[in-house]
């Protein structure tokens, strides 16, 4: 496709709960892209025929056998829907939104990895039972990260914890060399590197060659690193990290996703004293991520440009 | 005295908890200087012939009267060595240690700026009682800090929140530009950039002009916003700053800092749900922080050079 033009999308779908105000804004946007909002449930035959392109979170089971040939995922996770798209016949574009996300996701690992330091939930126990004590601590920078996935997301993550003075090395399937780390390796020279790690960051897709790496043989390495998982959940086996937890080979985790969510409750990782959770927020995606992005790649792909957030559906990112 | 030369300091009494690791460092980074370690209390006559320069940081009572002409402070805080040396016959040169302590205090301040931005404690409350809700949260760049004092300290401070996409105005006596702020505004100005700031920082030196500076007259400028105190406890007034959090005009209060430390036992910052009180940790002086600014400061005095970290006793900082 690559290099032949073609007219641009003309009838968008959009679907879930910013469907609404992503429809506003590409009204401003991009006036002459008609879109319709279906906020949930499979679509209507009527709009089935109707659109040449989708945009939402979670993909309306009756579309991939519509007319539609380009699908932008809101969310930067596409596994559901690349799950989804498996069966789809014809060529089929996939993009997603990144945005602000690596940004985002940045200040969040950032923000945890300052509190392990500064032993600020120390310090919070110590008010709470009204004790003034000065503890030992660390000095941020000198300190080593090591980043799982090197994409936007991860660059974004290895960007803010560089600018605190950390050291970080990323970790690619072909370690492939990026601007944004000190220093990226290959999945095999991972375990090399991990046992001087002080923090382990999953930004990790979810794909088959991911789900559960960061499992027994990987934990192992570690000597009591902070792990901060913002990519999926189900990259992370759970068994294996509340054994390297109770071990002492995780000082503590940080886990903005889990494999099933919400949590169920009754879960371990909610009252585990060196678990912190959140319900996934570390990389909110805003009406302002998603029009711009949906315009500029329309235009790309009406000029036969594949854009940069196109996903490979073979690989799954 | 500058440009004029004269022999180095020869002779220096080190006092205080860190005096024997830095007697150590000495030792190898100034072989020609001779120490003593005395660690606390006054001064021996014998040592007090001997000496002619002291570091420490509380200062012996007895050596404002003695041969002693320059004295280095281990610590940033120099008021109470300041006050001591009130009424020191002839001329002394006072100068304290930066080290990297405004590098630490910036991640200090950092740190409790992205916990509050993403809610971080909110999220804490609910995985304490088992809820998985996400909660609108705002971005970090773009938002507007005030950091009161534009020294060493203050810039720290800027660098740190700068790199997260904070806009930092500096607020000094003369309001006189610095890199390391986006803008600086003289006190008079103040007032007036007050309303706009999402976080207000403290990073000011304790002088007769600084004490309950941050009073009723500037917090009621404040619209919500999160204030930090890393400078001294006595530039910020808690009786004005109690009215400020219950009305709302100030959100959060991060206190590195208090007028009296420890914080005396049943102080209302203890327990206020919206005070985060730490023992005076956000920018610890290491050994290896003093020992080189000793040699350093050394040279140029002997080189008749007036060091970056010499106190103008009279302005106090």
């Amino acid at each position: 496709m690559e290099g032949t033009t073609t007219a641009p999308a003309a009838r968008m779908i959009l679907s879930g709960p910013l469907a609404a105000p992503v429809a506003e804004r590409l009204a401003e946007l991009a006036p002459d892209l008609a879109t319709r909002v279906v906020p949930a449930g499979p679509l209507a035959a009527e709009d089935l025929a109707w659109a040449d392109s989708w945009s939402g979170s979670a993909l309306p089971a009756n579309l991939p056998r519509s007319r539609v040939r380009w699908v932008h995922s809101m969310a930067a996770g596409v596994d559901a829907i690349v799950g989804a798209l498996a069966d789809a016949p014809g060529p089929l574009v996939l993009t997603r939104t990144i945005g602000a996300m690596p940004a985002r996701i940045g200040a969040y690992v950032l923000a945890h990895v300052l509190d392990d330091v500064l032993r600020l939930g120390d310090y919070r126990a110590q008010q709470d039972r009204g004790e003034w004590r000065q503890l030992p601590a660390d000095d941020v920078p000198g300190r080593t990260a090591v980043v799982l996935g090197t994409g936007a997301i991860g660059a974004g993550v290895a960007a803010a914890l560089r600018a605190a003075g950390l050291r970080v090395v990323g970790a690619s399937r072909s370690g492939t060399p990026r601007p944004a780390f000190d220093d990226v390796v290959g999945l095999a020279a991972l375990p090399a590197v991990l046992p001087a790690c002080d923090v382990l960051v999953c930004a990790l897709p979810l794909t088959a060659a991911t789900r559960g790496l960061v499992g027994e043989a990987l934990l192992r390495r570690l000597r009591g690193a902070l792990v901060v998982n913002v990519g999926r959940g189900a990259c992370v086996d759970p068994v294996a990290l509340r054994g390297a937890l109770d071990a002492g080979r995780v000082r503590r985790a940080v886990l903005d996703v889990v494999e099933t969510e919400p949590l169920p409750a009754g879960d371990w990782r909610w009252s585990h004293p060196r678990v912190t959770l959140t319900p996934h927020v570390s990389g909110p995606t805003l009406p302002d991520d998603v029009a711009p992005e949906i315009v500029r790649n329309r235009d790309l792909l009406a000029a036969g440009v594949v854009p940069e957030t196109a996903v490979d559906l073979g690989r799954g990112y």
